[in-house]
């Protein structure tokens, strides 16, 4: 490794057809596998072979149907709703396929319970060697809550605060047995040394839970935490909670504003301003030249129903704009869902002046997502430059097909980052936490 | 296959150290890697080699703490609920790990909840290829109800009311796509049929759930359904929903009273009487010979601790006998946790009059699991003997020592069964509920 600072690679998926791109399942070379186990594994070797720190599935728990009131639209075009298996029996599945590959699921604090949350990336965490992450979300829509016999999604900040004391009760989880409390002295039959596993007797204003965790502590102890808040509230939780901070913000300027501010909330947290790394989401357009790359792009990108960005776009914010004109700006839609993502929105266009038909392109297309176009020369080179300009610790790289674009990457990105001595050549065999921590 | 009935075949897991046996852990041959992916992977390769049909995982929320109001003897010599993983996590590892295998896991639905439970197990059927199979229990002590926000466990038939409707809930939303909903039309980028993916809209007691279900019909629509209930509610539950009931019945008679009163229960529900098949369990111990089989037993039985059983038959029980003389009778603990388990355990004694200690060594050995102890061809005439009594479809295998006790019999034993034509020599093409519909 040269004494710049190496990245640190994510994988971007939703157990679905779609994810930021909404053409994926769309590919003209082949039919994208996505109900399929094979499709999983194949995905999570190709990583691996590419020394990604970690694979992410996001989540979403329910179908969509703010736009227009109905989930006709984002059914029939398939939204970024229409289809989400679960991500935890599939990464289950991809860490019998890998050795190293660390493995993130996104879990909602909205509508789980936290002793099962505990239990299953405990349980991740040992089947996998300590591979084990957790994107926290606080879940987005009304769609989501009717599922789980409420009427209508909590406020921004009361999830918040219920997802401060869902994680405090499943840190107390984790930690209800100490690390060298299981003994498993088989000569002499004593499995555990019961003084050293601990009721955690929380009650607190949403959740009351006894404990201890039914696992012993596994190999890193707790998941990784991932969380991806960007309004002000929260960014405090991902200060408070975070490990690393995953980002979409569609600009460079941004994507600094974003790092910073991050840091400036780490520090009011009273943590080291690197205690989480902050990941930016890029979509790759890998070409043997710059104008094959741009044809894959425009081929991507032709192949968004204009539609389907709405759908998606209307599920995020919660919100049914469908009755605004198409030419009516977006700074017109009131978000009661994501508040970072009609931020970045409005800010594509000054003055937030990007009309509603604009606004469905740009979600449909990559949910603004930035993209890196060209060989792959210049694509690495865009990376480093991101990191050398100090706006991220590394990426989180969004596919506009799959497998195809991780292939590209892994096949023609990847090597150009090693022998640039900014990414690790192979896997040492500390857990995602030490990979993360490391320079390696 | 001969005319004569064939047999199917469960492997009985719980993911942690001990499962029936409290001795599984203490093997003394080797390490028994509960907690290792790897584990898990070689079982589940094991199982299919012996061409099982499903493996189920057993499951509990909580460390038991009733025995002496307490976990110390639990945690300190291992009963069934001192560590228990997430079987879901597990299943997924070992659907990429197998191509056959059934995949059970168990969940509860008093702390579950509809919608997750149908995603996950939706899932698991996707990525496995139609495999997926739900043991559903209602759990058993209030050591659990701790763990989700409640203080005590609900009343035995509460608790199957409230099953009874997450059924209905749960099945609706397996439903809500139709088999053809998926159109998959990449050139003209149809998604979905929109008309074929249906609000669920259901509003009960314990339940609000709107639907959709957001993953399309999978290869089985729904995952087979198990049952272990054996009181009369827990019977009538399991006439109306399952299509495999898992059996513990300690005698050849009380198997052959369960399977008729279970037929019993199938005609009153308006179902044949063989729409759910009945699999017994049994703890085999296979030797080549008959006393290296009883060495085998004897061994297993030695490294028992007798007050283990007792803090699993507290937990069971959901009661707290402990100032109970160890010479009084099982008659005299009060269940209010699992009724079936309590009712075997007074009949291996006539009059009830089977001491408390009696009932440690019994529970910790195998909570009354009955065994098959000889050679291979004594175990395989065995087990031909219960199916040709008509007093089980099958069985559901629970195991002395891990990976011992499957490798023994899928060596030894199970040729014995083929060459009988009792059981397949290859697996189909089906789904695991096409397995077990047909005789194959």
């Amino acid at each position: 490794m040269s004494s710049q600072k190496s990245m640190h690679l994510c994988a971007f998926l939703c157990a679905g057809p779609v994810s930021h791109s909404h053409a994926i399942w769309r590919n003209p070379a082949h039919e994208t596998g996505f109900l399929r186990g094979d499709f999983y594994v194949e995905l999570a070797r190709t990583l691996e072979r590419g020394k990604f720190d970690f694979v992410f599935l996001a989540d979403r728990l329910a179908i969509a149907d703010q736009y227009g009131n109905s989930s006709e639209t984002g059914l029939r075009y398939g939204d970024q709703d229409a289809t989400r298996l679960d991500p935890i029996p599939i990464l289950g599945l991809m860490a019998a396929a890998t050795k190293h590959l660390g493995l993130g699921a996104t879990r909602s604090t909205t509508y789980g319970t936290p002793y099962s949350l505990a239990r299953e990336m405990a349980t991740l965490d040992h089947i996998s060697g300590g591979r084990a992450a957790w994107n926290v979300v606080t879940s987005m829509n009304d769609s989501e809550a009717m599922n789980y016999s409420a009427a209508r999604h909590l406020k921004h900040d009361e999830r918040y605060d219920r997802a401060d004391e869902f994680m405090e009760v499943t840190f107390k989880l984790w930690d209800s047995w100490e690390p060298d409390a299981l003994v498993l002295d088989r000569a002499n039959g004593i499995y555990a040394d019961p003084t050293k596993v601990h009721y955690v007797n929380h009650v607190g204003k949403n959740f009351q839970v006894r404990g201890p965790l039914n696992i012993p502590s596994s190999p890193q102890q707790r998941p990784v935490i991932i969380q991806a808040g960007s309004s002000g509230r929260g960014k405090r939780f991902a200060a408070r909670w975070s490990e690393v901070i995953f980002a979409l913000q569609p600009t460079m300027a941004r994507m600094k504003d974003f790092r910073n501010s991050i840091r400036a909330e780490l520090a009011d947290a009273g943590r080291p301003e690197d205690a989480s790394k902050v990941l930016m989401a890029i979509m790759p357009f890998v070409g043997t030249s710059r104008s094959e790359a741009e044809e894959k792009r425009d081929l991507h990108d032709s192949l968004v129903v204009p539609q389907v960005g709405l759908s998606t776009l209307a599920a995020h914010s919660n919100s049914d704009f469908s009755s605004l004109a198409l030419d009516a700006t977006v700074s017109e839609i009131e978000s009661t869902g994501s508040q970072g993502n009609m931020a970045a929105l409005r800010s594509i266009a000054p003055g937030g002046s990007l009309t509603i038909a604009e606004a469905g392109r740009v979600y449909g297309s990559g949910v603004m997502c930035p993209r890196s176009v060209g060989t792959a020369k210049d694509v690495a080179e865009h990376l480093l430059s991101i990191i050398d300009d100090d706006a991220a610790d590394g990426f989180v790289l969004s596919p506009a097909f799959l497998p195809d674009s991780f292939q590209d990457f892994v096949e023609h990105v990847v090597p150009i980052l090693q022998k640039s001595g900014r990414l690790r050549r192979e896997y040492g065999t500390e857990t995602l936490r030490g990979r993360l921590a490391g320079h390696a």
